[in-house]
């Protein structure tokens, strides 16, 4: 006998949840805006260089050049990480995640090294700190020296 | 003599982007949904556990509690990470990037010492291989044993 529940209550089907988490097609997920994360890892060092954002057209430049792409949200635009930094990433393997609305990068860093357009190698520069409710920064890794 | 540049022209002041990537006060930034990335990492291995989204509600439990809180979109609600599965994330640092629009979150994990629904440690899993247009998965990490 067939369920009376709604396809709004029932959310997913069981077996397309399934297939997304536990099988072998690619089927990335983006969201209302057209977007889905992808973080940035150094291959060599395993850190995390920065988080930035893919539309599916960055994410098949990606796949396609074996260059990362972005969508510069700022920009409104597709983005080829080092066009004018030189500050270029090499695919070197790209993971996703159980939902298949992120993605993880693992990259080799070109140009000087850097991710950061501010001169640092990683976007993550500095640590939050609390005393009581008032929240500051610190720094933790200083800018790059520049040649 | 004023620029008659209007405002929408000239984006934020300069002081503010500067004070924003350079300055000490945390200044986390949401998007429009209300929501900021967050990405957990394991503070012992040092690999990436998860991505997920923080409101300020979140990020203020998260930072009061030392235990991290983030908000669902598929629930839409506050989910203090655990409470169901007892993959419960202690906060050991966490980093803010250049624009303060993501944060990165090293966490002592809990309960099995996993943090995806799915039973592994990462919900990263997968990889992406290509061959020409077509893109399939691979497992790189099985599920954990379940005792």
């Amino acid at each position: 006998m067939k369920s009376a529940r709604s396809k709004a209550e029932l959310g997913p089907a069981p077996g397309e949840t399934r297939d997304r988490e536990e099988g072998l097609a690619f089927m990335p997920k983006f969201g209302a805006d057209g977007l889905a994360t992808c973080v940035a890892i150094d291959a060599s060092r395993g850190d995390v260089l920065m988080v930035a954002h893919m539309n599916e057209a960055a994410l098949r430049a990606t796949l396609a050049t074996g260059v990362l792409h972005y969508w510069s949200r700022s920009r409104g635009a597709l983005w080829r990480k080092g066009d004018t930094s030189g500050q270029t990433q090499t695919l070197v393997e790209l993971r996703v995640d159980c939902d298949q609305d992120a993605f993880l990068a693992l990259v080799e860093v070109g140009g000087d090294g850097g991710a950061c357009h501010t001169g640092r190698r990683s976007c993550f520069y500095r640590r939050v700190e609390t005393d009581g409710d008032a929240a500051r920064l610190a720094f933790i890794e200083p800018p790059m020296a520049r040649g």
